[in-house]
Parts: structure tokens; C-alpha cells; sequence
């Protein structure tokens, strides 16, 4: 492909490019590296939207299916483009607050948000060693994760078009404005011991399991799982579906919180892939051994969903504990997860897959704890967040979801819920036999 | 692991090794994060092809199953053997043209491609940042696409021998010789504004579209589709499969776009990223509309196509446009595909998943749209690229089916296609109840 | 997100950061890719486990499914807790052997494995970059590996409980003293020519097909597949579940054989993406083409096979063979898998998945062929090596299944095993219609 002299003269083209870096070099080096690191960051977290689509899918009913992945190719959808729209700017408002610290509605990004310093190290600095797009790209796969937390809980009885409406409001408008508050520099982020909540256990997991709680009140519960002969389990519909997706969950959450690094330093990105890592092990194992010992068998969805609650129990503080706090952090998820969907069930909340649970309920505990392990944070702090954080989720939620209601509704009426919103609704099964 | 003294000699060493690249120590670094680039987008792209096996076996029907995961098994091996033995040498002929910038057929790549100078910046210079083999494998992982386009268009009728030489030949000969005219500095790279095709929305989607629809003319339409009562449509057996196909194929995407940069620069990367996310996303939302409108329902196949289609008409011009006209061209894409597939059906050309408009027609919106948007291009140079390569991949593809069809046939018998390709072909079902 | 002077103020600050490594600067850059490169290869090898889980579930009857997918979410989280426990002393004991050279079992990670030195290169020096959190995980997740090739073997017939125990034991002891033989400075890295085993085809692969063979000895074979009347096939309930898992087991080699470089040096990470991709693609079609002849017709499942069979021939030798040298290993691994699998059918040793063939017989190639091909390696130490680590791997593993045996049973009543252990042991189906 090149001879010698022609490789040369590219030598010298070479190490000019990188030579104009002048002193900063160096820095080049790093910052291209790190920036690389968000791109593939970013892309892990998108694939998490395949897991999301796979485990709902795989832990509801058969004749939900289409309906189920439907909802899920609409979310990542629009959750990209609204990010562009206004979240990406609602979300990090800089000096466009309306009310500071607490709301700064904007609007769409630039079409020249590359180019220039927004294409260097000069943009974020050393704390954020990616480009503007690096940044817009990772935080807008992020964005649609708390529309996507909702869809499991109200599944297989949801109105497609009043879901459709409300994730798309939920995921430009309420969660780009909680997010301000930590991430966009806001109030939380102003507490004399600021907030802390590494990848997101309260701002993406508790701010979408807080909906979700809101969401599902409203709409009710599925026909037929709460009768007066007591509960009646609606059986998953495919576990390998199911598996798939928290495998992959599992993965793209090491691009989850490996990318919250927002750099490639070796030295905290190497503590994060171990504190997730263990989180989900310590997560699954005593979901297993929990299940065994309430429910009497070794459950698969437990299982499964004790990975996720392990996961979401060490997002919050990742960077900041060492391997076995996080596999305590973990271990303790893994044991509320499985009290708390007992639990849910027990008052009559209808949740088909476990998401207020597994992010609602965890995102609480993993936010918390990390002050009990790391006494640079503080409890009070950790509450006070967890506290605004859902206590704004549910109340978004719930006025929005209860505005479509009143407007449109938001519940299949019965008859589509017992054919099942695949040809109710989408006009074709998931499956031909 | 070490002792301090340990320690510091390793210190010693590590400095030593990349001080050996005396002033190139930089862009020894910067070629080393642009090489494991390449090498993670070729196991992403690799993955593009476990998503075409799922979407195009979740697409088709039951009992032909097993053959659409064999026709794809045998395509990407056959892929990467043929690119070793004749194809990389083909599509980047260098000095070896048997007729300068149209033919250049050569041998195998040598067993010394790595070492020496082939391993370092020498390889490639500042415009290809990898070394050799990362330039192969890359390009390796392209190479197959082509042909898998063709295994969905012609799924459920073909007979597997016949397609596993047609698809041999065309990915060994066809697509690199198409390809040479482009990438491997051929005529189209010589034209006085040169053709550009960023990641291959044509040279890569197109050629295979162009060549799908060739082979689909002599194969005809599956039995019982298009009848005297019309229309009959076949319903995909497995949604979830095929889902799970496009979320790889998107994921991958930021692999085979990402990876087209040919570098891990920031700029470009973050850029491609976004425009790579954006198409998508509007290419699933205008199809999910646009199905709406005109098939009367939310329509979960037309929804993944979208994504599809978004994402092949930003493929040419993935790193000259930005983030808003990326929104435009993908959301058009998204329209054009709805109304592609129902004009197919319509002429009564059968694509059991649709990839004639995914591949061929968003290839042809992608190449020449970028033209409109940024005006280095020249629309007529974009419009020769894409006659050019479209009448190349239909004519070699008609050309080749049709010698095949004469010798060994092409279709399975009317008994093997009712029974299916799966217990026909391969004697085993793809599930057992 | 930046006006010029605060882009400006962040400029000197990152270049101060990385001009702190003084001397080391450019070190520091490469040091940095390289251990972003562990860490996503981690992931990636993370990948195989839901390779694993799927691949053994879609080989394997409906009825057995959530019992297999709770296996291998079981092995791969008491992989990485064990690993963490006891694994990754005793797999690298440093100073710290028992017997020197053979046995070195040792505790717990330390709560500060990160920090210090332990996060620069100074952890490992040039010839592993990476910090100890990189060396951790990375290793970690390939400890799991063994058990999981011994969960297909054993699949449909084993008792959870038992398993459970056997698993967790032979990843925590049996894998890390097997490996620290090799990886950890042990007698097998103090022949006289070294034993040269790259990425573990005898020290994970071979490891688990030896143990595989040993427990499936003491299991049995499934009911109803050796009977009076011959061998009766036990057809596979979901090849495209089997499919996605081959593929994505081919996803994570990459990372498994690429990550083995142990840093992001361009030359040797190109060759090793280039012979794992080929073999992988050689060992895929002389497996069609044998079964073509030998069972006259064209298989999946043992074209599945055949790229696994290239993969593990391909392992040992990665980076010490050219990429024509991959294809014959691979060739021939992907020839020697259909005889395997036949013959152990044939001998009435039943092995659901192949996972004997695929894992302990290509094992067995790869780690010799290598010294074929590359003068460096000794014949003699390679064959010391693999009798070494198989006989070990078969010895310990017969002998902690038989005293499981003895204790508790290893195998499910024939009730059970008819039934299928998902209801029997799960008490759920794995799907519901």
C-alpha cells in the first residue's frame, strides 16, 4: 500500500499533525483517547435500549410483544431527537436559567456545536476530556433511559399513542430538568456538601422508577392479576428474551458508568468497571439465595432482576467506594429487590417487570449508601437529592400522565387488552405460531 | 504484582519504549488510539452481521430459519476468507490495475502484511491511521455486507448451493472491483469534483441493493404472494428476533461510520456520532408516521426498517453534514422506504425484507442528498457514482445468477419451498415445537 | 459550554495534567489507551457469558431453558465474587506460593488493589498496561469461562444444587492454580523453551473440556439418547438462539484474544484480530464442507461449531502465527470438531452442546499446532503443558464431582429429567405457549 519514500514523507505529515498540538501534545494524545472513549461509551449505553426492549419484552406476555418493542424503538427515537431539540440545552443550561439553579427550559443545539474549540480539549477542560458532540452524544443515550424505565411498568395496557405523547414529554422536558439540578450545575450541585450521584441512580434510575410508581397508580393494574382469590402470576413469555436483555444491560452499563469517568484516566475508569462488575455479581447472588428462601425455588427473573439492582445500587457511587463496599452495595440491592416486588404486589401495584423496584427502589439505596462508605458525602445531601429527585419525578409524572387521561385516556379499553395490544393495536402478532 | 524498585524499572522501560519513537512519540500515540479504533469498529461492523442474520431470519417464516442463519454464517466467513485471498488486493489495487481505475484483480494478501513498516504510521499516513492488518480487517468486515443484503431479498426460494457460489463470487469479485473504483483510487476518485461516499452508501448499500433487486428478477416472487386476489402478505415469524437485529445493525453502525473516519481524530468521531444517531432516529419516526398515515397503524417492521433507512442515507455523507441536516436526510429516508416497499409489492417484486429500499433506494437518496447540502460536492458527480456502481452491481449480479441458473438453477423445487428450506435443505427445523 | 477564556484557563490546566508525568508524557498516553483496551476487552469477553447462556439454551430442549440461562447467570456472578475472593492471588501468587511453582492459594483482593502506583504503569510495566483494576476484571471475566464449558456439557440432566457447588469451586480453585501454572510465573513459564499458550486454548479452554469430560463420565448421558434401538439425536429447541450466541461468543473473542496483548500496541493487536477473525471464518466452512460429506448435509449446528472450533484453535497462538497459518488452524480445528462430536456420540459420552469437540479437542491443536508454525516453541513444552493442565483439569474435576456425588446426588430423578428441570427445579417455563 505504500512504499518507502511515500511512507516516509506520511511520517513527517504525521507527527506535524500531532506536532501542531505545539506544548499541548501531550494533552492531544489524552484528550483523543478519552474522547474515543465517549464514543464508545455512548454506543454501549445505546445498546442498552436493545436490552430494555428484549427484558420487557421477554417478562410480559406473549400478545404484548410488538407492542412492547414498538415502544421501545419510539423511545430511543425520540429521546435522541428531542435530546437535540431542547434537552441537551435544558439539560446543562450554562447561563440560560430561567429560574437559577432550578429551571432553564432551551432550545434546539447548534448546528455548529462541532468545529472550532467545541472540537478540542478546550471545550470541557480536564473534566470533561470530550468534544461538544462526544458530550451530546453520551448524555442524549442516557436521556431516554428514564422514558424507557416507565415502559416495562405500564405494559400490556398502556394506549400506545398516550404512552407516545407522554414518554416524549417526559424524557425532553421532566428529565433534562431534574438532570439540570446535578448535572447542568443547579442546586443540588450547590449544597454546602453538593449532591452526589456518580452515573445517575437518582437522576436517571430513581427519576424514571419514580414515574413509573405515578404512571402505573393511574393507569391501574393488568385485568386479572389482582382477583379476589389473591394474586395471580401472569407468566413471562420468553425468559431467554429476558436474559438477553439484562446481559446486555450488564454490558452497556460498563459504558454507563465507565463513560461517567468523562475521560479515560486509568485510574478511576479501572475502580468503575470493578465496582460495577462486583455491584451486579453481589446483586445476583443474593437475589438467588433471597428467592430461594422466600419463594421456595431459585427464580430466574429474580435473578435477573438482581443483577439490575446491583447495578442500579453502585451507579450512584462507583467512583468513590472500593470493590467490596460495592459488593455490599450490590449484595444489599439484590435483597431489596426481591422484598420490594413481593411487596408492590402486596399493595396492588402492578409493575409487569419490576422497574419500580429495580431503579426506583435501588436508585434510594445506592444513592444513600455511598455516604455511609465515603464520609466525603453526606447523608443529608444524599437525602435531600433522593428527595427532590422523586418527589419531582412523581409529581411530572403523575400531572402528565393524568392530563393525557383526562384528554385522551391512557388505558386500553378491555377488549384490546385481552386479544392483546399486538393486533389490537399494531394489527399483527409478534410471533405466526 | 511488584515491589517499588520493580516498579520503577518498569517506569524506565515504558518511558524508553515510546521515547524509541524519538520526536514521533506523539503521533505514536495518536496512531495507537486510532489503530485500536479500527480494530474495535471491525468487531463492531462484525456484529452488523449477527444483526442481519436475526432481522432477515425475524422478517421471513418459520421453517425457513435455519437456512437464512446458514446463508449468513456462510457469508461472513466466506467474506473474510475471499477479502484474504483476493479481495483486499482488489479493492485497493495500488499500482496493480489490469486496466487502470476499472480492473485490478490480484492475489492473496502475504503472510508478512504486519511487521516492519506496515505495522506503524508509515502504513497509511495521517489519512489512515492504522496499520496494515487493521486496514484488512476493517475492510474485511465491509466486504460481507454486500452480499447479506442479497441473502434477505431472496430468502425462502433460494436454493443454498446456488447462493453459496453466487454470494462467493460476488463478494470476492463484484463488490471489490466496485468498491476499487472508489476507495481503491479508481475512477471515481478521479472525476473532477470526486465522487464521495463517506462509509459506503453506495459503494457498499447500494451495491448490494442494486445487486439484490437483479437476483430477485430471475428468482421471481415467493409462492402464494402475489396471487389472483391479489396481494397476500407473508407474516415475519419472530418480531423479537428481528428487532434484535436492528438495534445490532444501529449499534454496529457507529462502528462502520465511526470506524470510516479512519482515525480516532475527535472532531470528525464526535461529529459522525451525531449524524449517525440523528438519521436513525428520524428515519424510525417519519417511517412510524408515514406508516400511520398510509398503512393505518403503528407498524413495528416499518419502524425498524426507518431505523435502517435513517441510517443508509446518512452513511455517504456521515462526516460533511451536520447534526439538523442529518435530521433531514435520515427523516427522508424514513418516507422513502415506507413508500419503496409498498411500491415493490405493488410491481410484484418480492423482498421478503425489504432490502432492495432499505439498501438500494436510501443508498440513492444518501449519495446524492449530501450534494445538497454541502456544497463541495457536485450532484452530477454523485450522480455518476451512483449510476455507475448501481448498473455495475446489477449487471455482474443478473449476470452472475443468470450463469448459475442455467447451469445448477437457483430456486428450490415447489414441495422443498412449501415444506421449507429449513427440514428441505438442512433435514433439521429451527425449533422444536 | 465554554466562552474562549474559560476554554482558554481549561487548556493550561489539561496540559499541566499530563505534563505531571514529566519524562513519562507520552508513556502516560499510550498507558492510557492501552488500559482503556483492557477494559472494553473486558466487556467484551463479559459478552461471551450471554454467548454462552444462549448458544447452550438453543442447543438444548424447551423444557431445560430457564435451568440453563440460571446456570450461567450463577457462573458468571460467582466467577467475578470468587475472583475477587481468592481467584486472583491464587491465580497470580506473586511471593506468595504454597508450593513453588504449583500451588499458591491465597485471599482476598485488597480494598486498595487501586490507588498509588497501582494505578500507572507502574502496576505492570510495558508488558502489562494496565492498572490493577484493569488486571482484575479482565481476568476475571475470563475465569468464569471455565465452568461455563462445563454447563453445556452437563446440561439437562445436572442437579442445580450440585452444580452450583461444583462450579464455584472449580472456578475459584481449580481454574486459578491450573492458570497460575502458566499466567502466574508456575512451573509451565520455567520450562526450558516456555510453554506458549496465548490466550488459553489449553489454560481456559482445554481446562474446561477436560473438566466437562470428567463430570459428564459421572453424570450419564441424557435419558433416551444412547438406546437398544441406537443413538437417538435430541434435537435442539432454538437455533436462532444458538446462532446469536455463536456470533457473540465470535464478538468477545475479540476481546478475549485481543485484550491478551495486554496493552494497544498496533502491531501485534492487528495480527491478532486478523488470525482470530480468520480462523474463526476457515474453522466455520471446513466444518460445513465436512458435514456436507459426512452427514450429507449442509448443518448449522455444526457450522456453529465450526467457527467455535476456530476460535479455540486459533487461541493459543494468536500472536505468534501469520494469517495464513490462522487458516489452517482453523481449517483443520473445524474438521477435527464434526469427527469429535461424532465420535463421542459414537463412544456414548454425551455432550448436549459439543462443548468436549469444540473447547477440549481444538484445545488440544491449537496449543501444538502453534510450534508447527512458529520454530520459537517447543513441541515438547507444549505438549508438556496441555497433558499437564487436561489431566489436572480431569483429575480435579472427576474427583469434586464424585464427592458432590457421594453427598448430595449430581443428577436429577428420571421424574425430573422428563418433566424438564424448569418446572421441576424452577418451577417456571421458560416460555408459556
Amino acid at each position: 500500500m505504500m512504499g518507502t519514500a511515500f511512507g516516509q514523507e506520511q511520517d513527517a505529515d504525521y507527527v506535524s499533525m500531532v506536532e501542531a498540538q505545539g506544548d499541548a501534545a501531550y494533552a492531544f494524545d489524552f484528550f483523543t483517547t478519552s474522547m474515543l472513549w465517549t464514543c464508545i461509551a455512548a454506543a454501549m449505553v445505546f445498546i442498552m435500549h436493545l436490552g430494555f426492549a428484549t427484558l420487557e419484552a421477554g417478562l410480559t406476555q406473549r400478545k404484548n410483544t410488538v407492542n412492547i418493542l414498538f415502544k421501545n424503538v419510539w423511545i430511543i427515537s425520540i429521546g435522541l431527537l428531542t435530546y437535540a431539540l431542547m434537552g441537551f440545552n435544558t439539560h446543562y443550561p450554562v447561563d440560560s436559567w430561567q429560574i437559577p439553579g432550578i429551571l432553564g427550559i432551551n432550545g434546539p443545539i447548534s448546528g455548529a456545536l462541532g468545529g472550532g474549540e467545541n472540537d478540542t480539549f478546550a471545550y470541557g477542560g480536564t473534566a470533561l476530556a470530550m468534544t461538544a458532540y462526544g458530550d451530546f452524544i453520551f448524555q442524549a443515550m442516557f436521556a431516554a433511559t428514564a422514558a424507557t424505565i416507565v415502559s416495562g411498568a405500564v405494559a400490556e395496557r398502556v394506549k400506545l399513542t398516550s404512552f407516545m405523547i407522554y414518554s416524549t414529554i417526559l424524557v425532553a422536558v421532566g428529565y433534562t430538568v431534574a438532570g439540570s439540578w446535578h448535572w447542568g450545575g443547579g442546586w443540588l450541585s450547590s449544597l454546602s456538601t453538593p449532591f452526589k450521584d456518580f452515573a445517575g441512580s437518582t437522576v436517571v434510575h430513581g427519576f424514571g422508577g419514580a414515574a413509573a410508581l405515578a404512571a402505573v397508580l393511574i393507569l391501574g393494574p393488568r385485568r386479572g392479576k389482582f382477583t379476589a382469590a389473591g394474586v395471580k402470576p401472569i407468566l413471562p413469555h420468553n425468559l431467554p428474551l429476558a436474559a438477553i436483555g439484562v446481559f446486555l444491560l450488564f454490558f452497556g452499563w460498563f459504558g454507563f458508568n465507565g463513560g461517567s469517568v468523562l475521560s479515560a484516566a486509568p485510574g478511576p475508569l479501572g475502580l468503575v468497571f470493578v465496582t460495577t462488575a462486583l455491584a451486579a455479581a453481589a446483586g445476583a447472588l443474593t437475589s438467588i439465595f433471597t428467592a430461594m428462601i422466600v419463594l421456595k425455588k431459585p427464580d430466574l427473573s429474580m435473578a435477573l432482576n438482581g443483577i439490575l439492582a446491583g447495578l442500579v445500587s453502585i451507579t450512584a457511587g462507583a467512583d468513590v467506594v472500593g470493590p467490596w463496599q460495592a459488593v455490599i452495595m450490590g449484595a444489599v440491592g439484590g435483597i431489596l429487590v426481591v422484598f420490594s416486588i413481593i411487596f408492590f404486589d402486596k399493595i396492588k401495584i402492578d409493575d409487569p417487570v419490576g422497574a419500580i423496584s429495580v431503579h426506583g427502589v435501588c436508585g434510594i439505596w445506592g444513592t444513600i449508601s455511598l455516604a455511609f462508605f465515603n464520609t466525603e458525602f453526606s447523608i443529608v445531601s444524599q437525602l435531600i437529592g433522593v428527595v427532590g429527585v422523586y418527589a419531582f419525578a412523581f409529581v411530572f409524572s403523575f400531572a402528565l400522565f393524568f392530563i393525557i387521561k383526562l384528554i385522551m385516556g391512557v388505558r386500553v379499553d378491555e377488549e384490546e387488552e385481552v386479544a392483546g395490544l399486538d393486533v389490537a393495536e399494531h394489527g399483527a402478532p409478534a410471533y405466526t405460531e
